[in-house]
C-alpha cells in the first residue's frame, strides 16, 4: 500500500473544472462554489467534466475541498484557459476488471497567458485488502515567461483513517544557487506558517515519500504530512480537513493565484530556456514515477501506456 | 531554545585532529582510534588541537563517536591536509562572562588533494534555564574539480534527554536539473536506508530546521532527526547513540571517503565555474546562518564578529 501511495506523490491528477449535479452531497456548500456551469444538455466534454467533478468514493470534506479549490481556479484564471484537450479515453478510463477508475483533465493556458496548464483528477482502485485507494488531486503549471512556483496538492486516502496530504508551491529554480528565488517566494511570504500550523496537531506527522525525486523537487515549505486517526473516529479525519486542511489549501492557492499565475515578472531570455528546460524535466519526471511504477498495476499496461503516452506527448510537442 | 540548536543547523563545526590524552572517557575504546600523534611537547598548535578534541561536556558516546569520525579521517585523508591555518583566537574561544567556549579546527586540503577543507568543532554554552546547549560537528567540502558531495555531521544536545542530529552528504548540483546526480549518488547508493533505519527507534522523530535554507541545501536522503528520551533515561541516549547513530554515521563516512573524497571525476570546465559559485554560496550563506544569528548571543558581537570574519576571508579567498 505504502508503494502504491506513494508513488503517487506529487501527481498528475490535477483540475480545473464545474460542478457536476451529481455527486454533490449535502454538506457540499454550494453556495460558495461558482462554476461556470451550461445549463443546456451536455456534450460528451461536459459530461467528462462531470464525471471528474464527482470525486466519487472520497468523503464529503475532501470533496469539498477539491470543489472549493477548483472552483477558485475557474472562478480566477478560466478566462486564462482553453477547455480540456486530452482525448476522451484519457480523461475517464479504467482497468478492464472495473476495480480501478479514474478522472483526468488538462487544460492549456491560453497563448497570452503566464499559465501553460492545469491539471486535475482523481483515481480510484479496489485493494486486494478490502478496502480502497482514493486520490484527489490539482495542478497547476506555469511558463517559462515566469519564474513563480508552480502550485500542487494531492491528497492520498489509503483508509478511512489515513491520508496523506501534499500541499506545496514547486520551485521553478534551484534555491541555492537563487538565494533571491528562496527569500522572494518562500522566506518573505511566510509560507511556512501554513505548515508549522498543521503541525500543531498531535494526528500529523511528516511524511517522507520514497521517491527521492519527489523529496528533491519540492520547496522548503511544502506539507508533506500523514495525517492518522484511531479506527472508528472517521468524523475526527473530516473535521481535520474541512477546519484545518481545508482553510490551508484555500489560503496557499489564493496566495499562488495572485502572487504567481497573477503577477508578471520580467524573465530574460537565458532564464527562459533554463526555465523551460527545468520545467520540462519535472514534468516528464513527476508523469513517470507516478505512471511508470503504479499505473500498469492499477489499469494494465495498455491503459498505463495510453495515459502516458498522452501526457508525454503534450508536455514535450 | 529551539532557534538556538536550529540556527546552528548545518554548521560550521567540524573536525580533523589527533587525540588529546585529556578529557578522554574510560570507555573512548582508544585501541580503535588511530591518530597521527606526536609524542613531543606541544606547540601551540598542538594544544589548540587538543582542546579540540577534549569534546568537553559531553557524553562518552557522543564523544566516542566524534572521536572515531575524527580519526577515519585523520588516517585516510590526513596525508592530502594541511596543518589548521585559522588564527589562535579562531581555534578557541569564548565569551567575556565564561558561560560559553568553542573550538574550530580548519584544515586546507593540499593544491595536490581533491579535498577543499576539513572543518571540525564543538560549542558549549550555558542556558538562562541551568542547562546546557553542546554541538559537535564535522563537515569536509570537496573542490570543484569533483562533483561529488560534501560530508556533514552535527550533533546537537540542548539537554541529557534530546539529540539533534544532522548528517548528510550534500549535493553540489541542482538535483532536479541534473536527474544523473541524483541517481548517482542518491538512489543507486541506496543512502536512504540509513535514514530509513533510524526512523524505526520510536524515538526518533523528523526534525524541521526553521532555516528554510537549511532545508533546502540538503539531500533527499539527509538524516534530520530529534531523538527524546524520557527524563532518567539518559542511559538510554547514550545506547541510541552507541548503538544506533555511530554505526550509522561511520558507514556513512567511509562511503563519503571511499566514493567521494577517494574518487576521480572528470568535471568540464564550465561545471567547475558552476561548482565553484554553488559552493561558494553554501558556504558563506551557512556560516551567515549559523553565525550571524546565534554567535553575537552566545559569544557577545565581537568575538561573532572575529570569528565570521576569519571564515568569511579564507572562503572567499
Amino acid at each position: 500500500m505504502a508503494i502504491l501511495c506513494t508513488s503517487f506523490s506529487h501527481s498528475i491528477f490535477h483540475f480545473s473544472l464545474p460542478l457536476s449535479s451529481s455527486g454533490s452531497s449535502p454538506s457540499s456548500r454550494p453556495s460558495r462554489i461558482r462554476f461556470s456551469w451550461r445549463s443546456a444538455s451536455m456534450d460528451s466534454g461536459d459530461e467528462l467534466r462531470a464525471k471528474f467533478l464527482e470525486f466519487p468514493y472520497v468523503s464529503g470534506a475532501q470533496r469539498n475541498l477539491m470543489l472549493e479549490l477548483v472552483s477558485s481556479v475557474e472562478t480566477r484564471l478560466g478566462p486564462s484557459l482553453q477547455p480540456c484537450t486530452l482525448p476522451p479515453d484519457i480523461q475517464h478510463f479504467g482497468n478492464p476488471t472495473g476495480t480501478a477508475s479514474a478522472s483526468l483533465h488538462l487544460r492549456p493556458g491560453l497563448p497570452s497567458s503566464q499559465i501553460d496548464f492545469t491539471l486535475g483528477g482523481w483515481i480510484h482502485c479496489k485493494l486486494p485488502s478490502g478496502g480502497a485507494l482514493n486520490i484527489t488531486s490539482l495542478s497547476a503549471y506555469l511558463k517559462p515567461s515566469t519564474d513563480a512556483p508552480h502550485f500542487l496538492i494531492e491528497l492520498i486516502r489509503s483508509s478511512p483513517t489515513s491520508l496523506v496530504l501534499i500541499l506545496d508551491l514547486t520551485p521553478r529554480k534551484d534555491l541555492i544557487f537563487y538565494q533571491d528565488y528562496l527569500k522572494t517566494y518562500y522566506e518573505d511570504t511566510q509560507l511556512d506558517r501554513h505548515r508549522q500550523r498543521l503541525h500543531m496537531l498531535p494526528e500529523v506527522r511528516a511524511y517522507s515519500s520514497p521517491s527521492l525525486y519527489i523529496r528533491a523537487v519540492v520547496s522548503p515549505t511544502a506539507i508533506l504530512v500523514c495525517i492518522d486517526i484511531e479506527s472508528g473516529e472517521e468524523t475526527k479525519m473530516e473535521e481535520i480537513i474541512r477546519d484545518h486542511v481545508s482553510p490551508i489549501a484555500i489560503e496557499v492557492l489564493q496566495f499562488w493565484i495572485e502572487s504567481c499565475a497573477g503577477l508578471e515578472r520580467h524573465v530574460g531570455e537565458p532564464e527562459i530556456a533554463y526555465l523551460a528546460e527545468r520545467d520540462r524535466i519535472i514534468k516528464n519526471k513527476t508523469i513517470e514515477v507516478d505512471l511508470g511504477s503504479s499505473f500498469p498495476r492499477m489499469f494494465g499496461q495498455e491503459v498505463a501506456d495510453r495515459v502516458l503516452g498522452a501526457l508525454k506527448e503534450y508536455y514535450n510537442k
